[in-house]
Parts: structure tokens; sequence; C-alpha cells
């Protein structure tokens, strides 16, 4: 007895299950960029005689209506058909007959669907970089708020030098506008148009694939169209190398937030909104959203291996295996878009326990300034060291609380503004205009 | 504008659905080991005076109603209630009102989790391990039906020396005898008692964990409190790594399977049920489902690093982290029976080629043959060589088609009957008839 | 110009560098199990009549004679000679000439290499094993030592409930006592006789691999000859997912040290030998030793991917492509070693503070205890509670210090007898008495 | 008795070795670059007043020594010297004494290592990147000059399509021209300008950073001092999953040469150089340089895991765990160097087989081409894929063997230079020059 199998499902029921596996609840990710494709390759196939200019008008009128549906949320994968792609081509040949079937000619499913999750990605990726945007206005905001609260510094978790609260956010902005131009490069590696590959092999039809990639406002083209179909895999895997550096980033922050709100620590403060109590434990606030942000973005640092693991040698040429790519990169978008959504409402609502440093177990953080005094005062480094650690051990030591660190990046000069600037220019590098310009074209003259 | 944000949604459903995530999804697998969990509290909770013996009675009585109403499929997790714990809980409330409510003496919702994890993933390991044996029985049974069929054998993936379908089948047979015991490893870590450690410092109230571990049938318990936490994420990590393992012999024979199809090999016929044609080329025969199937199971090598990722450096005690390996813990036993299966049907369905090395591109193969037959006569080895060497260049060369492969595991001697004595002897070290008799005993007095 | 090419080295040669890689390095590991396996199929050949019995006595006293060089560190692979087989083959056939040729009857390279890589590996988890026990040992007498010292119990990294250096140090006794079970079964697939299995489709000789198997003290035979070959990549995975998963207790443990040390804990005072200071901070003890213990240890955990790479999608039969798989395995036995050795050291020094929980900061500890407190006096749960988070609001609640925890694992009853008997049998199951049996009888005329 | 203890070390001494470990060999690696750190802040020390006019000449000759020295290969660390940055201290103040301790001022440690990496990560990346151009070269001018040499194209192992070498050197080619933005990426994340940061929390001194980001040739800095610790890690993660991509376009293509050379595919002969026989098989030409290519460069996958494991959820700060991302880091770029050079080797020598597709197995390939002949005249999609299908069951069916693709990227315009443009596009996005000419300028005056 097969202790795992549902009475009444027939073999071809599960094998029917397994080979679809999530793919159905994953081709609704790409319903609006099925219709984008199949836009840009009818006027594309209408320039090399394949389509007339009337049957692209009905053509293009039937795809916007499809689009209209998509967008208003009636759109969905009927019983039997096999994918979002048959979908759409149904539904246009249910109302255009002979003339929808055309949409099929120099085309393969393979250059379809790559077209489609090259579409898909792409937007994705923007998605993702104007949310990483947000929290980083949050910390920069907050950095700026708490320029003048001091932190403990530490090193090796052993209580180091000043820091301050405007050093610490403003870190982890600087590190988000570095993981902006690994997104970037991501874009770009998304941003090429693989139609007119076939499968893998190209057309006998005189298919013009400048046309559709200006078209959809790609910035290139996968030119080789071998490479086009060997580019599957790679997308996926820039893509989600990019997701997770940002979420290397994001869990980072997060397990400093759940140390500094130890009450060992006790530099933050979480809003109720943000924690729990305990079933059996009275005075505990538990830092329960930070500990699953931290969580959710550590296991996300899994999804590049996982798509080197699918296709790791596996020789050139399409294998059904790429489906299960989809699995891995769709839900993963959703996921990070979460988890940023959240981190930035931490990082608006956490509060900052002010003179934390007034503390005296922290006046040792200050023993490199004492040096540094001396120092300036002519006493060779050396002796200065060796004056301090005296002075400790003695108990004559004398936190000099004064800062004045002017340099760039310093707690007295934060460079916020630097910062901003390295964002804004990573920003601009996608080229994201030209893109969306595209696709309002591409969709325009139905929606005027 | 947060372009990610549905509208109408607060900021306390957002977090909301944030901190409960995949969550309700993930506790229905539980709830039948919460109520096993349940029942042997109660029965421990009366021997110390904290239950008297009607109180044990009636809630022994209505935990039963609940468990069928779970095996019927009519449990669910109400709106509002937050976890399966709490629904069961308010089931038996419901009904015995404060007497429901003395189940939770002694007890915390992390030892209560910890339980019902371990009951859950010893009763899947178990689950695995019976549909790894059938596909093991069928890899024998066809391994002993093609002993005579023969195969090319390839080192570096070019023609070396004789194999069979008899060696090829019987050797992913015996991988999965090995892998067997690496289950076993999971299923007696999984077989551990957790209860009692409450939230992982324990309890003053003078529980008996000896014989929670009793009743629930564990191999043993889990002793120190702080390890009974601190076995979370490692219970997982070996479970998990099991069925990677399970899964990296499927995927290897899933290879085999997709390159033995081509045409360029053909040395296997698989079923239509199995492939599928192409939308461009008319001749294909596509190995989809065999193409999946090493798919699914590659991409399940990265589970135990996602479970290595979300633990790694934590500190010891409790973190909200570790509800999100249930995610990546659960659903991975679904995919493995499903994988499996398929496997088990490919196995069951696919053709072996006959007479394969009939094609003189194989005569090389039995190049060896000739060798050892010279050094057999006296010929000394690197003469013989030679010798052969020459007879091929002068195509002199006649392949020695006769084998006589005697020794243990070769052509000749399969030496399936050791094999099978491996495996059963791997399946008797999972002790699970102990398991399987408690839990009929715990539920026993209800059913008869 | 190639800028990374080293003037005056040849393409033959840089070819010969990239082949060999570090492959000579990792054979010398291997020589003294070489020498045991070319004993073993000397033995075996003599029976099958390809040895007369003079020929077996003269081949056995010269690989004794170098089997002494290798212990005294005489042992080197000579300039042009191609690995450790071929040196041991070309040291036999110096002194025996065409009789020393002779044991390569019945052999290959192939199964020449995976005997040795099973006996080395055999050796090296045995090894580990013993390590681990040390470390263990050391674990269960420090708890015993300190099972009256208070430690601030967390959950969340929130204090939570009092806990114990007691329970802090059985804990990792206890997962130690775990992860002998998973060495344990790496030992016995390591413990599997490949011998006789050629490149990995047998031999028409008609060879005795029963009697090799017993001669080299295995548990059991790889039986199947395509399986013995196919175990390669899992002995080698199955291993260093043992080692991983001791560096996984490793790792925590040094976390928890790391940060017991910080200041803001202050749990732990390591000795000096173990820290080291600041070059511009005076005040510092950083815990360096700790922070590499952790470093190296969450290192190792990736070793098994590495050899999920390597392996992936690889069809069956053997490929070159394993030749890497010894780098991967043979440093970290080293490693694994050095890091145990390291983490005893500093279990012995570290100095436990005694009264930590006197500190007014950790009264709420006791809360858990105040409502068990009411609990037992009759107060229904949830009111006390309520009454304990009211007596901690109005500065009334008394923390109960007296701590009466009795049950199994707890404070009170650690229960380390408990875990030294599990410990004690996991070692057993290893039966790594017979194999040194075998090898001491293997060697035994000349040692004697 | 520890096993593993080498007798006569003593614990000082292990302790030593474990901290120790690889690290004086890594720091070789950083020699050059700690010196032009060091020409760089003593410059700046000497615009604030730190430095005379004359001390710096002083230090500046010196330095100019040292790099000297390290170039001619005479450097090394000596014996009880701690590491590469107390050696080139140590140089300086024996010659120049207690103006040589002057360059400590104003920096600690941990920004003077953090400089030397990233000037040794920026430069040899820069290496690859011109090692994968190379490469990429070589790649387009095989796919050039086997335009015409058709080869099948597969689906799924499935003969699929016409395809060509053209194609399929071409789409290498192509893969590394995007593997060069990824490279471009970690070389613009590596060149920033931490040197300033300090401990990772600033300094007193009145440091000028921009100026000496200028004068190390440095895109820009790491403005936040918080941030600039933190891109510890980032870095190398970056940096290695740079080379991770560009391995997995090398090591897909060493599997497709594997595959080819396979007596099943005989697309491909191997020069000699890059084979081997059997010591047992008379007939084998193995392809072991492309195995271990493909091996190799499988491996390089793990390597951006690696630092994920040693990085994740430490605190912000620095840690001695980051020690080790040295010896992740350093000899990965030797590794990917050796592989491109071997590719390169292999692909200018590999030998493609002409007229591959008169084999009639491969008829089938141009079953597309068939049915788009038909739709061209004018047949439906549907009924001329019918037909065809009919033609092939009947053996009616002939091939229509010339082949006319003329759009991009396609067999008859493979489009090459469009993909040299892109690769000269993402090369230049470096912005190496700068970088170069800066470091020609810090070192000039003693060059000249």
């Amino acid at each position: 007895m097969k202790l795992w199998q549902k009475e009444g499902v027939s073999t071809a029921e599960q094998i029917e299950r397994f080979t679809v596996g999530r793919d159905r609840e994953m081709d609704l990710y790409l319903a609006p960029f099925d219709v984008l494709g199949n836009l840009a390759h009818a006027q594309m196939l209408e320039t090399i005689g394949l389509l007339s200019s009337d049957e692209l008008g009905m053509m293009t009128d039937e795809l916007n209506v499809i689009f209209q549906k998509i967008q208003a949320g009636e759109f969905k994968i009927e019983d039997g058909v096999e994918d979002v792609h048959s979908q759409v081509e149904l539904m246009l040949t249910r109302v255009l007959g002979d003339v929808g079937k055309k949409i099929h000619s120099g085309r393969s499913r393979n250059d379809q669907v790559l077209v489609d999750l090259k579409l898909f990605t792409r937007d994705r990726l923007w998605r993702v970089a104007e949310a990483v945007r947000t929290v980083f206005d949050r910390l920069v905001s907050r950095s700026e708020q708490h320029k003048n609260d001091l932190l403990p510094g530490y090193t090796h978790l052993q209580i180091a030098m000043p820091s301050s609260f405007g050093l610490w956010f403003g870190a982890y902005a600087e590190a988000l506008a570095d993981d902006m131009l690994t997104l970037q490069t991501a874009y770009r590696l998304a941003n090429r148009n693989p139609l007119g590959s076939g499968a893998g092999y190209g057309s006998s039809f005189p298919l013009n694939r400048t046309l559709t990639t200006e078209l959809l406002g790609f910035e290139g083209m996968h030119v080789n169209v071998v490479y086009a179909q060997m580019s599957r895999g790679k997308t996926e895997q820039t893509a989600l190398t990019a997701l997770a550096a940002v979420a290397t980033t994001i869990s980072r922050m997060a397990m400093d937030i759940c140390l500094y709100n130890s009450q060992n620590f006790g530099f933050l403060v979480l809003p109720d909104a943000l924690t729990t109590g305990s079933s059996i434990m009275p005075h505990k606030k538990n830092p329960d959203v930070a500990e699953l942000l931290r969580a959710k973005t550590n296991k996300m640092k899994a999804l590049p291996m996982e798509v080197t693991l699918v296709m790791s040698n596996l020789p050139s040429g399409y294998h059904r295996d790429m489906q299960l790519l989809k699995e891995i990169l769709m839900p993963a978008f959703d996921e990070i878009l979460d988890c940023l959504e959240i981190a930035d409402f931490m990082l608006e609502h956490l509060q900052v326990k002010p003179n934390l440093l007034d503390d005296p177990k922290y006046d040792l953080l200050f023993s490199v300034e004492r040096v540094n005094e001396l120092v300036l005062q002519g006493v060779p480094f050396r002796e200065a060291y060796r004056t301090v650690g005296k002075e400790i051990a003695e108990h004559t030591y004398n936190p000099p609380r004064e800062l004045h660190h002017t340099h760039e990046g310093s707690i007295g000069n934060l460079g916020n503004d630097l910062i901003e600037n390295a964002m804004n220019k990573a920003m601009t590098g996608f080229g994201a205009e030209k893109a969306q310009t595209a696709i309002r074209q591409l969709l325009k003259e139905r929606i005027d």
C-alpha cells in the first residue's frame, strides 16, 4: 500500500500534478508580461509581412482588452489550459479565430517564456529598488535625527569606542546604496531581449529582433540564440543574488536590533506593535518581528544556491528542469518586498535610548580619545597608550567625553549627502525610464 | 506611495501577516501530533496529582474526539485563533471548561511545539523510509529481470567496459540501502522526548518525563532542558540532510535516465505517460518527468543549507526565527514522497533496449576482457596490454563477448540478496515498531 | 601577453600543474592505507592462485617495511611518480622485480583509490569521535562542577528564567552525544569494502571480495560494483556532513562564549592565553580564539555543499572530477581536530562568574517561579499570571530565589549520567574495535 | 592521550598556530598593496601637519625600496613578526627610527587591513577581467572560424534543430560578456576607500579621506566609518559571486566538452595534451583536463556561501572571524586564473568534427525547417506540423538541408560584432584606468 497516495487519483493525474507542480500559480505572475510580449511580437510580424495591418489592429485591440482584465484581477488560467501562454492565445482565438493563431508564427514556447520572465524580472527588480530606496530614505532621515545620540561602538563584541545612532543608521543606508549597484547589474542582465531565439536555435523566418528590442524597451538583446536560451538560470541567479545582497544587509540590521533590544544592551525600545509577550513570563517584550525579519532574510541567502543546484552540470540547451526556477524566483520578490516594508515600519517606529554613554560602564569607550589627546599634546603614541592603561588601572582615568571627530564619515561629519549622491547615481544607472516609456507606448493607443 | 502595499490593509494586519506567514498552513501538519502530546501530558499530570482521575478520563475522551475529527479532515484553525495548539485547547475548554485549561500546567508553548515537531518528523521519516523501500524493491526486481541485458559501462563518459542493466538497477538499490542508514539516524534524533523542558529551562513542577517518554514511544528523551530547546534546528537539519541524501540518489538516477533516453545513447524507452512532444518539432519524445524529477531532487539538496542559514550564530535559547524552520521542513516531506512515487512509476514502466552491445561501436568495451584472457594464458599484463592495443590499431581485434564475471557484486553474481539483507537490517534499526505500538496504546481505549 | 603566466613554464608543465593540483599533497594522507590495501589484496590473490605462497611472503615483508617507513616519516612521492599508489608499487618492484608487479592483478586504480579512501575516512572519523569524546567529558565535568552556579536563561535574547552553568555545559555535552550518532553513520558508510570493483564494472578474475572485507576489518562490502564506484561522493558527503554537525555544535557554543564575554553580559572570564588586547584601546580583552573557533566551524558547514556541487548531475561512472573531493575531505579532518582541541582547552580554562543572579536586573527571571508558587497554592494559572504582573508593576514583587527543579534534566537534576550512557552507546555502535583488530592482524607478523 | 597532538608542541604554540592559521601565507598577497596604502597615508599625514615634508620624503623613499623588494620576490614576513603590516612597519623603522613609527598616526590596524584588501581585490578583479577577455576573444575567433560547421542542437537532450559551432562558441562568448558586468560591479564595490575609518568608529585626527581616495585612485570612498568596517564580508562576497558567475559559464562549457567528447556524441577531438589513457583499457581518450576544469569551477560556486556562513548573524562591528575571509578570497583568484588559462588553451586546440549533420540520424533536426517551408508556402501551421509528422512516419520525409537563418544572432548572422561591442562597453565601465594611473603616480618618482 502506498501510504501517501490519495485515493481515487489516477496515475495520469498524479503525473500531471507532479509536472505542473506550482507552475500555474507561478504563471499568473507572468500574465501581464505575456500580453506585452505578444503586442511587440505582433507589431514585428506586421513589419515582415506575416500579419496584415488590419490583423495587427484587431490583435492589438484584443490584447489590450486582455491586459485590462488582468489589471482588474479578472484573469485566470482555465481548467485544462496548460499555461498562461495558452490561456492568452485561447482568449485571442476565441474572439479573432484564425487571425489569433497567427501570433504563434516565428516564435516558440521557449522564447515566449523567456521574454515574459525577462519582463517580469525587470519589473520586480525595479520595485525592489524603489522599496530599498524607501528604507534608505528612512535610514538617512533617522541618521540625521540622531546624529547627536551616542551609542557604544563594539569590536569583538567588546566595548571599544564611541559611536552614534547617526553612524549606525547611516551605515545601513550606505550598505543599501552599495546593494543598489548589485540590483542594477541584475536589472541590466534581465533587461535583454530573448525574443526571436525560438527554442534556442533561432528561426528561418526573417524576424526583426532589433525592433522587438526597441518596442519592449530593452537595453539590448541576447544576440546569440543559443546564449539567449542559456541565459535562463543566469538571469534568475543574478536577480536572486541581488535580493540576497539586500537580505544580507537587512538581516544584519535585524540582528543588531534583537541584540540592542536585549536587557543586557538596552539601546532601543521597540513599539508594542513589533513585540509580543510570553505565555508564562509576565515581564517580557520579545522582538518577534525583528527575529522573523532576520530569519526570513537569512533564509533568502540560500536562493542563489537553489538555482545553482538545479542548473549545475546541465549541458547547453533547454531542459524541463528550468521550469522549477520559476518557483524559486517569483515568490522571492514578494518575500523581499514584505521584508523591506516591515523593516521600514520598524525603522520608523523604533525609539532610541538617549544618554547611553552616561553609564559609567562605558567610560572606557573614551580611552582612545584620551590616548589621542596625549598624542596631540606631543606624547609619543606608545607612551600615551601606557599612560592611559595606567590611569585606568589606578582609577585616575577621566574620560574625555567631548568628541571632535571631523573627517568625512565620522560622528561629527556623517556625510549622508555623499551617500545620497551615490544612491541617486546607482538608481539612474538602471535606465528604468526607457523601459517604462516603451511599455506605456506599447499600451498607449488603446489606453488613451 | 508604496507600490507593493495592498490598499485597505492596516499596519496591524500587515504585521500579523508577516509574523504568521505560512505558519497556520504548517500547523495543520501538526494537529494529530498535538493531540497525542496532550494525551501523554494529561496522563502524566494525573500521576503527579495535577489532574484527578475523572478529569483525565474526560480529557482523554475529548482528545480522542478531536483526533477523530482531524482524521476525518474536519479540523481547522478558526479565525482569530493563533495556532494549532490554541485551537486544540480551545476545543477542549469549550466542552470541558476549566478542566480543559488544566492541560497547560507544567508545560510551555515551546516544549509543546517541540514535542509535536518530534512526533511529526518521526512519523514522516518512517513514511519516507517505506517509500524508499518501495523504490528499492522495484529496483531489485528490475535488476533481477535484466541481469542478462548488457549495457555499455562508461568512465569519463568514455566507453569503458561491459556493464548490465542488472548492475545499473542494482547499484541504485544499494545506494538507497545506504541512504536508509542516514534516514535511520535522522529518525533516531527525532525520536527523543523534549516534553517537560518548558521554555528551555525546565519547570518547578515535579514532572515525570520518563513516563511521557514511554507513553509517546520515544526511544529516549532529550535529557538536558537547555539542550531539548537547542535540538530545534538540529532535528530539522538532520531530517533534511537525510532527505537530501535520498534526493541525491534519485537525481543521479534521473540524470542517467535523461542521458540514456537521448538518441545519442538510446538505451531506454520511456512510456508515453512520462514523455511529451514538442509544439514545433514533430519527432521528439522529451523526458519531461525525469527532468522534473532531477530538478526537484536537486533543489532539495539546498534544504539543509536553509536551516543552517536560519540558525547560524544564534546564541542558545529560543528565538522566533525558529518558526521559519517549519516551512522549510514540512513541505519537504510531501515533495520527497511525490518524487519517490514518480520514480517508482518510472522504474516500473521504463523499457530496456535489448542487445545494445551488438552495435560494433561498443566492441572496444571488451578490450579489458581480451587483455585478461591473454594474462590468464600466461602473457604478462604489460605485454598483453600492448598486444591488444596493436590488434585494435590493425583491425584484427576480435571482442570476446562471452563474459565470466563471478565475484561478489559483478555482472554474473549481482548479490542482490546481500543488498536486501543490508536494507532489512537498516530498517529494523529504526525501532519504528515501539513508536507505533505506543501511539496505538495512547489512542486505544477510545478506538476499540 | 598573459599576465598570470609564470615565465619559463611550458604548456605541458602548466597542464600538469593544473591536473595534479594539490593531489600529491593529499595522497600522502593515503600512504599507510595504501599499504594496508595492498597487504589484503596480496593475501587474497594467493588464495585464488595468482600469487604463490612464497611471493606472498616476500610481498608482505616488503609492504611492512614500507609501512614502517611511512610511520617513521621517511616516505615521500618521488619526482616523476604520479601518485601514492605508483610510489608504493615502485618501491615494491625495486626490491621484488616482477613479483612486485603482480600486485596489480585483478585491481584497477579506481578501486585501489576507493579502498584507500575508505580506510582513511574510517580512521579519521574514529579520531574525530575520540576528540569529540574528550570535549564531551570536559563538558560533563564542568557541568557537574558548576551545577549550583546560576546563569540567566534567555529566550528571544530577553531575560527569561533561571538557568545554570550546569545546564549550559551539559547542554553542549548532550548535543555532542547526538552528533556522535551522525558520526557513527558516516563511519558505517565508510566502513564498506569497495576492493574488487575495478573501474566500476568488476573483473573477470575470480576475486574473493568476502576475504578482503574480513582482512581489512570492514563491517561489510559495497556489493554491487557499479555502486562501489558510485559511493564516491556519498562517502565524502556523509563524512563531511558529520563533521559539519559537530562544527555546528561548536560554533554555537563559541557564539555563546563571545556573547557571554562581552562586558554587557559578563558571565565568563577567558584566560589570557585565549584573549588579545587592542593596538589602540588599552582596556580590551578580545576573545579572538573563540571568534576564530566560531569562524572556522561556521566555514566548515559549507563543506558538504562543495561535494554536492562537484557531484551534481554527473552521470554514473567514474569522472576525473572526483579527484577534487580529496582536497575537500582530507584537510577537513585536521581542521575539525584542531578546533576540538582548542575547544577543549577553552572549556578547561574559562572561568565562570559566580552569583550572577544577585544582580537585581535579573530579579524578573524568577517571575515564572512566583507564578508557579501561586498555582501550587491553588490559584488558577491565569489569575496567578495577572497577580505577578501586578506585583512587578507595583514594585511589590519579591523574587523567590529558592529553586526546586527536580525533574529529569532540570537545574536540580541534570541527568548527566543518562547523557553519558547515550554517548557510550553511540560510540559502541561504531564497531571500531573490529577494524582495529583486523588492521593489527594484517600488520602483526612484522610488529610482534 | 590526545591522538592528534603533536609531541613537543606547547599550548601557546598550538593556540598561536590555531589563530595564525594560513594568515601569514595570505598576508603575502597583500604586501605590495600595504606599501601603496602607506604611501598614500603618509602623503595625507603631511598635508595635515602630522609629518614634516622631510619625513614624508624619507618615508616615501623607503617605501619605494620596500616595494621594489616585494616586486623582486625578496620580501618575507620574518619569524616573530605578526603580519605583513608589522613587517612593513618594522622595515621602515629599522631604517628611519622614530620617523617610521609616525606612519601609524590616525590609523588602526583595521582600516589598514581594509584598504589593503580593497586594493588587492581591485587588482585581482581586473586581472580576472583581462583573462576573461582573452577567453572571450578566443571564443569569438573560433565562432567566426566555424560559422559554417553545423552541430546538432538539443533540447531535453533530444535531437531538436540545427545549430552550429559558430553559435556554440559564440554563446559562451556572450555569456562571458554578461559575466563581465557582474565583475564590473564587484570591481566597483572594491574600488572604495575605507582608509580613515579606524577601527570602524573613525578618528579624532583631522584626516583628509578625500585626498587618500584620490591618491589611491579609488572611484569613491566608503563614507560612513561604521559602514566601511561593515563592507568587510560584502566586498569578499561580491567578488566571489562574480568569480562564481564566471566559473558557472566555464563549468557548463566544460560539461558540453566532456559530453561532446564521448563516443556517443563524437563532436569534438581533444588534443593529446588534454587527454589521458587508461591503465587497463587501451582504447580510451579521457578528457581529464576538461573534467578537472568542470570540477574546479563547480567547486568555486560554493565560495560565496562560505563567506555567508562566516558572516551570518554577526552583529555590526569587527570580529576576528573576518580574518578567515582572506583564505576564502585570495586563493580563489589564483584558481580562477588557472582555470581561465586552461580553458583558453583547450578552446585554442580542440578540433571540431566537420559534416556532423550528414549522419542520417540527424535528419530529424530539419523537421522544423520543413514545417516552416510549408508554412511559407501558405499551409497553416497546424496542418504543416501534421504533414511533416506523417512524412516522417511514412519515410517520405526529405530533410531540407539548406538553411536560411538571417535574423540577428542566428546561424547565418551570428552578430559577434554586437557581442564584442557589449564586451567593450562592460570593460570600459570598470574605470580601471583611473586606478592604474593613480598607482603609477604614487610610485612614480622612484620608478622614473
